[in-house]
């Protein structure tokens, strides 16, 4: 009989650190630019519109990594009510040469570090590399992740200021947890390299603040990352300062923005598929208003990890990272929690 | 930490039996035609042609049953050099209400189970009460399902006739080995429920035989059931006799076909879903051909059993259902196993 092995939350998040996440999603970044991956249509399905609904994202990778797979993931509102979690997930990896079912993954962290690590190889390829400021845009799950990735990559920033548009409080507690955060759940990885986990330390050891004043944050930031559910521009484009890069995360659906429309007319623009960017990311909004087209979308970011495609070309440009998400990352995440499950022998191995 | 259950095939094959899975099987229709379940676009790819590919079939079915989820399945040809099946699959069922994942489950059984049990309601719903000959054509995986649950559904058939297009050995073993079949796999579920043990025992207590001419076989049948991977007729128009109905299984991709086009022009034609016999069914050839339009399909089969649509209007009516297989009848089948391992408490709970 054939057999699978079944990774719950929490061993997930024993096996996998944000380094080697960042390292497999770029993997999958560029297998997709040399036609080593392919995504499959997205499904959605909404059971009653703003109460529940729910996506089967699914791909396919060769190269080393060589599976196919899905995600699904539903998200019903009134959960909490019932004392369950709203998104719950789950990801199916089979073997691309013969079919065999991998594993069976819970979704939620997986979904968490992979596009954290989005936005840490967006800053990683686009940024100055003598950016110093780091703004986060929105307090919520993401921003953990997000803040985790951008400070694996970056290698000067000496403040993260964070601001929330609907919570500032939740601002506030994210400021007052995040140095014990990064701690306890990403720097802990590398307790057996030593070296990396002094270099790490000290990355995580910064100034974290709230922002009193949006504007006076954009202007000052060397760097922005966008994760809220927001469907209203956050940002305008004469804050935004030249040689600043943004990475724009929340927006992955229709009518979801978080920049105005008018910055990506003075941005090199990037996408994780350009397809996707211009259906549900931020960019649908710029194109849809005619602000750019999709041929001024300068490449997806796999051409960039791989050298084919410059991604800044001048100290003072404007870069757009647009991240929507895509399986072939929760793909090669799942994989690789697979792999290290497997070599420690843990999660639990089922037949089918 | 949300839990689910996992069902090997072995398990599976333990739980289900063709009675149940053919009446929640109906439900699945009827729930179809009530608009209380959605079919999602199928996901097809191709890993290389001829050679591997995989599909994702997903939907949701409201009333009793409220659950959705996918069913996976690839074909990897050459997995029988390496000691694997080709085809693989499985099966995510999730609470409608949710979102909790309630099973994995292995897809090979259910699929059979979900497909014999189609067969058997479009004989039980199509086909004249005193149907006495019943001929199956293919005598590949599908022959036994097929005829064990057409067997189920009619209460006067009395001889089955055989035919398998490629392989008349095929055929021979299959008629060889029919009656220990059904007892073991079918019969043998209802050993603590005499009576329908003993209508049924009464019932695959007939005769079988392999056809010698597939033109006088037809001539003779009263219901055929199709279930072949035919890319060409097998049966022509001028062979079938007034009164038959005629199950088509096998034609469930572009391509395929296993009747004569010219039959559609003198049948009431039924759908399990129009929508996908047209594009995959057996009914795509004719009506690319302009033999029939759409509007010559006469209803889906969920409609007739739920009474709102006649089936067979006059005995010398010739019938045809066209079932190509949809992901209801798989989670209705899956949630059926899974409400029975509940009870029974079998199968593996894992953490997701």
């Amino acid at each position: 009989m054939i057999s699978f092995r079944v990774l719950n939350e929490e061993i997930i998040k024993e096996l996998l650190d944000i380094k080697n996440v960042i390292q497999i999603v770029e993997e999958a970044y560029i297998l997709k630019d040399s036609d080593q991956a392919s995504l499959f249509p997205i499904i959605t399905h909404v059971f009653e519109p703003g109460k529940a609904d729910m996506d089967i994202k699914s791909g396919q990778l060769k190269g080393n990594v060589n599976v196919f797979g899905l995600k699904i993931v539903s998200w019903f509102g009134e959960n909490i009510k019932k004392n369950l979690p709203s998104l719950i997930g789950a990801i199916m990896v089979f073997d691309s040469q013969t079919g065999v079912p991998l594993g069976v993954l819970s979704a939620e962290h997986i979904t968490g570090l992979r596009t954290g690590a989005a936005g840490g190889i967006g800053a990683k390829y686009l940024a100055r590399k003598d950016s110093e400021n780091l703004l986060i845009i929105g307090a919520g799950r993401q921003a953990l992740f997000q803040t985790a990735a951008a400070l694996t990559t970056l290698e000067n920033i000496k403040k993260v200021t964070v601001y929330d548009p609907i919570s500032n409080e939740m601002a506030i507690n994210f400021c007052n947890n995040i140095k014990i955060r990064l701690k306890n759940d990403f720097l802990s990885k590398y307790e057996n390299d030593k070296d990396y986990f002094k270099t790490l330390a000290k990355r995580y050891d910064i100034i974290f603040k709230v922002a009193d004043d949006i504007k006076k944050a954009v202007g000052e930031a060397d760097v922005i990352v966008t994760a809220t559910p927001s469907r209203k521009p956050i940002i305008k484009k004469e804050w935004v300062k030249r040689g600043t890069h943004i990475t724009c995360i929340g927006s992955d659906m229709e009518g979801k923005q978080e920049i105005n429309e008018n910055i990506f007319s003075i941005a090199r623009v990037f996408a994780d598929d350009i397809n996707q960017i211009i259906k549900v990311g931020e960019a649908e909004i710029p194109i849809k208003k005619g602000i750019i087209t999709r041929e001024d979308i300068v490449a997806e970011i796999g051409e960039v990890i791989s050298g084919k495609v410059a991604g800044r070309v001048s100290e003072g440009d404007i870069t757009i990272f647009d991240s929507t998400g895509i399986a072939l990352q929760d793909l090669v995440t799942a994989s690789l929690a697979l792999k290290v499950a497997k070599e420690k022998d843990l999660g639990i191995i089922v037949e089918l």
